[in-house]
């Protein structure tokens, strides 16, 4: 956390001086937005927190329901969620109230006492084995209190308006603001009462019965399966004694998907309801609270369940659904798309996998921004194309590995060969489920061709890994990826050649050249009277230990001068070497070059290129192909 | 965190239910209070944020500023304080936010250049040596901040009274709030008006030039020394390389202590303005900033400061100061004690070792807990004269501390023989400044005679040291110590014998006892109507990994039911055996004998009582000496 360099800074850092349109923001939606957002679920929400990054673009946030959302939905984080909770500042705060998920059991009928349950297998999570990041449980509405801090925190101070309904938009073929939304407001004085606001943007994170999805005329594509599902939040006296672990179980009577929650009482699951018949038409929905409970005690048999309190209940059928594309174009349109959806908008199936919030988030993190360069004049409008080209792909990986899991997960035990599978499933499977399986296609933001073989470790088109490194101006022991904040920048990694801080090596050479020649990315790209890492922050590691490396004689891009009182930021030059604190080396974790490697890192997090400290015109190339020239 | 037992909690889980006194707290200044805190500092926020854990006694905190600090005072948190903050449930948001001391350079005249400085040595920082808590520097104004949050999240919802100050007290002979305080109001509406509370029991948290000090007729001793320092907060450019790490610099023309600051751009400097005259009648506290900044820059010749923004600035003379007791009664006198002091209303030192914020806080917290065992009944008057008895040693060796290091750090270059001394003195200190040494004497509170060879890592009067452990009921690695929050309650913690969750095992006796004996504390000393463990937070440790025990088949005093809903406590056992996450086992870590043995924790975390599993007698007699009984 950087400040003091505006001034000196007395209450909490992680509020933001506010900038903009952040500066004396109306209570009224305007007539007129740039970016409107309808539903504050965890895509909305996050897509706020990273507009409020962005406090000359006006974005509003609109949400029918009157305030928060105070009970049930989604719980299940995945270690890319908190990676990105990083990201917006408030991964230590929510690690510190959730449940962490250390194990995995799998039970299944006793082979001596078919009608018994019996623990088969325990299987540790993979969270800590495939990142620095953990698996958690928490309530999505503590989720969306964080966003909601973040986003009222950033210069752009946004709030959710509440009670506010989306009723439907039309899209006109010109103006600035192409986007005439009819709004309702239905809480409040002012209840009943219709308006229209112009946007020229609208993000439809409004969920699975979209009306923005309605109103651009897509379709929700997938089937209904005639699977039922009842779930519960419940406190509980009992003598399973897997009560505090998450637990798949497997019974004569059925399954349960067994999930505990934040605060070491509450559990959550999920009992099978099993097939619902043809004629049904959904009243399954109105099975009693009484009936699913003796159902789990059925299956938990021949443990007890005594339910003390039920804080929250429903009852679902399994559905597997994608929208075609996640935008308002026609395919092999040229024009640039102007809605979008996401989330439950898009994308529904199945709660059991624990995935719907967490891809949903990424939905909003993919699409921040590429708005708020688009609004800021960073980029053209075609790079917003890349949003339904990149996710739609991602959603439909996430159906189909859920079809496959829900299916499991359903199986009568007579179905069941290797009690073992599951388990071995849930393993094999642990980079999807932990949300680190997307890896986006080229386009204009990732590389068709690069030098993969020169950062093994950093997939192109796959999130940035993080690795600890040191800080060379003070000597502290910190994680590469997590000093790339939500911010909305490009981050440039200059990995050093092996030489060193000396004038006469590679990277002072590659320094030199993005520093001050006109292709270079950092002055064609960044406006005049920005900062010089307001679009790009460029870091350097260093190969040596810290000790040897003296920041105050590095090439002068790595040290750029900040704020309102025009600083040195002391933070830019990283040290691989060991240390008193030290044992990792970025360049052994992540197979980097020790001639130098230059990794270019999206706003998203998301690796964009791998090139050579000498390949300077490919990545001023690459750049120019999505970024407007800015003149500095 | 545990939360839910009550019912679901959609909102931060930190705001504890109001109860007692927290439930419609008045906005004014009740006639008559239990406890008056007098100041809100770190020793009074912190009195504070602890009396709201005792919710049926009447609280208030009095502050003369018109509002939160916002500026300026101590900076430096030793590891002793991160773990004191991790028990008010916020280590992990200061953490996030405050400089990390890693290390700690000494820089002296170049011996082939003498008007110019070299770094002479790196020391890497003890801490994580020594606790698993980090060293911190972040202003006051934010530890305040994060206490002021506890306060009012407890169940007290203790708030501060700004803008009143203390005039002066009177101790009557008798009554129930035998204290007649005389409060003004010197801010706001009601300036200039004064009115009198009556109070039980009254704590000077009022700083250096305490008012209730001098009421009650304590008097500081010691020397203001002739040696003057200026101190100031700044951001600048320099060619300092060292700019982002704590230094001590000694130089030709003179020394500076150099501390980085939160944020990566401000540094603190506390610079030697050389020996006061006799007569300079403190005229030396009218230094300049100019001449501060100008002297600073020939101490670190030939490296330049160019001061763009001063934050915070200051003048004083070092003195070493201790009141001779901590409280109002007499020494040899019988009565028990109604006024505390507290901080620096009864030591004062120099800045430069860092200790002074973080000695009061332990000030506080030492106290806390025993008004509250008071005033709620628990303890008899006499416990209150441990205070005094247990603070105001700890306090003397913190004055001799301070002038050791102080007087070392003011040395000229040609009275230092050995340019490692100081580095050297540093790190053979280190127990010291983390505020790992305070160990106290035997008392009513700290048996004299107990069974340290069963546990030698645990040692009596110091503070219980965590290790990490394995909660049994969901299979994460958590750190014992970690779940003693500060809620005024006592720990015993039974560490099994080595037969595990058996009913014929030396633990499984002991549990009985301690379940059903009517000498029992948990039996003799809980109120009835309260839950099992309000008093007494009893945790089992088991020798064997977690998979082997069944949490369900525990003792049932390791599985009490609670909060309204009355559901079992899911997390009073441990296990140290090894297992997927945890290659910790605390029994080796601390030294605890495998036949078993039982520790004593005191409210402020530290350890009291060490005793064999047969002990049973001696641990209700330990009790019987502070504790009234309550009848069960």
């Amino acid at each position: 956390m950087q400040f003091h360099h505006n001034g000196y800074v007395s209450g909490d850092p992680r509020v933001q001086p506010a900038a903009g349109t952040g500066i004396d923001r109306p209570a009224e939606i305007p007539d007129e937005v740039d970016v409107l957002i309808v539903g504050s679920g965890p895509a909305g929400m996050l897509l706020a927190a990273q507009m409020s990054q962005f406090p000359t673009v006006v974005t509003r946030i609109v949400e029918k329901r009157d305030g928060r959302l105070v009970l049930g939905q989604a719980d299940g984080i995945q270690p890319r969620s908190v990676e990105t909770f990083q990201a917006f500042g408030f991964a230590e705060r929510i690690v510190a109230e959730a449940y962490n998920i250390g194990w995995m059991n799998f039970w299944g009928p006793d082979p001596e006492n078919p009608q018994n349950i019996v623990r088969r297998s325990r299987t540790a999570d993979y969270a800590y084995d495939i990142s620095e990041f953990p698996h958690l449980i928490v309530n999505q509405a503590r989720v969306l209190d964080y966003f909601a801090e973040a986003a009222a925190a950033g210069p752009g101070r946004i709030a959710p308006d509440y009670g506010v309904e989306f009723v439907g938009l039309i899209r006109h073929e010109s103006g600035d603001h192409p986007l005439e939304v009819r709004l309702r407001y239905v809480a409040g004085e002012r209840a009943g009462q219709e308006r229209v606001v112009r946007a020229k943007y609208v993000a439809g994170c409004d969920g699975a019965r979209s009306g923005v999805r309605d109103a651009i005329g897509r379709r929700h594509l997938g089937d209904v399966s005639a699977h039922a599902w009842g779930v519960m939040d419940v406190v509980v006296e009992t003598d399973f004694p897997d009560w505090r672990i998450k637990c798949a179980i497997n019974s004569e009577a059925g399954n349960i998907l067994h999930i505990p929650r934040e605060g070491g009482y509450l559990s959550r699951m999920y009992i099978d309801l099993g097939e619902v018949a043809a004629d049904d038409d959904h009243r399954v929905r109105q099975t009693p609270i009484e009936q699913i409970i003796r159902h789990a005690n059925e299956i938990l048999h021949p443990y007890v369940l005594d339910v003390k309190d039920v804080a929250w209940h429903s009852v679902y059928e399994v559905g597997h659904r994608v929208t075609d594309r996640f935008d308002d174009i026609p395919d092999g349109s040229a024009l640039a798309p102007r809605v979008f959806l996401t989330g439950d908008a898009c994308h529904t199936h199945s709660a059991k996998a624990g995935q719907g919030m967490n891809v949903s988030m990424q939905d909003g993190f993919n699409l921040g921004w590429k708005l708020g360069s688009v609004l800021t004049g960073r980029s053209p409008e075609s790079l917003l194309a890349t949003y339904s080209a990149e996710r739609q792909p991602v959603a439909q990986q996430l159906i189909d590995f859920d079809r496959e899991w829900s299916t499991l997960m359903a199986r009568k035990p007579e179905e069941i060969s290797d009690p073992e599978d599951l388990a071995a499933y849930y393993l094999a499977t642990a980079e999807f489920p932990s949300g680190f399986m997307t890896q986006y296609a080229p386009s204009a933001i990732v590389a068709g061709t690069a030098r993969q073989e020169l950062a093994a470790g950093f997939p192109l088109g796959k999130r940035f890994t993080s690795s600890p490194v040191v800080l060379a101006s003070d000597g502290n022991v910190v994680h590469l990826g997590h000093h790339a904040r939500a911010d909305g920048r490009w981050r440039i990694y200059a990995f050093a050649d092996a030489e060193g801080p000396r004038d006469d090596s590679a990277l002072a050479a590659w320094a030199r050249w993005i520093e001050t020649a006109d292709d270079s990315p950092v002055r064609r790209h960044t406006p005049d009277g920005l900062a010089l890492d307001a679009v790009f922050d460029v870091k350097a590691v260093y190969q040596q230990s810290f000790e040897d490396i003296d920041v105050t004689a590095v090439p002068a891009v790595f040290r750029p001068r900040n704020g309102t009182l025009g600083v040195t930021d002391w933070e830019k030059v990283f040290a691989a070497g060991p240390s008193r604190w030290n044992d990792s080396d970025i360049f052994d974790e992540r197979g980097l070059s020790r001639d130098g490697v230059v990794v270019v890192v999206r706003p998203d997090q998301y690796v964009a290129h791998v090139l050579s400290l000498t390949a300077t015109e490919e990545l001023a190339a690459f750049f120019a192909q999505h970024m407007a020239p800015a003149g500095r």
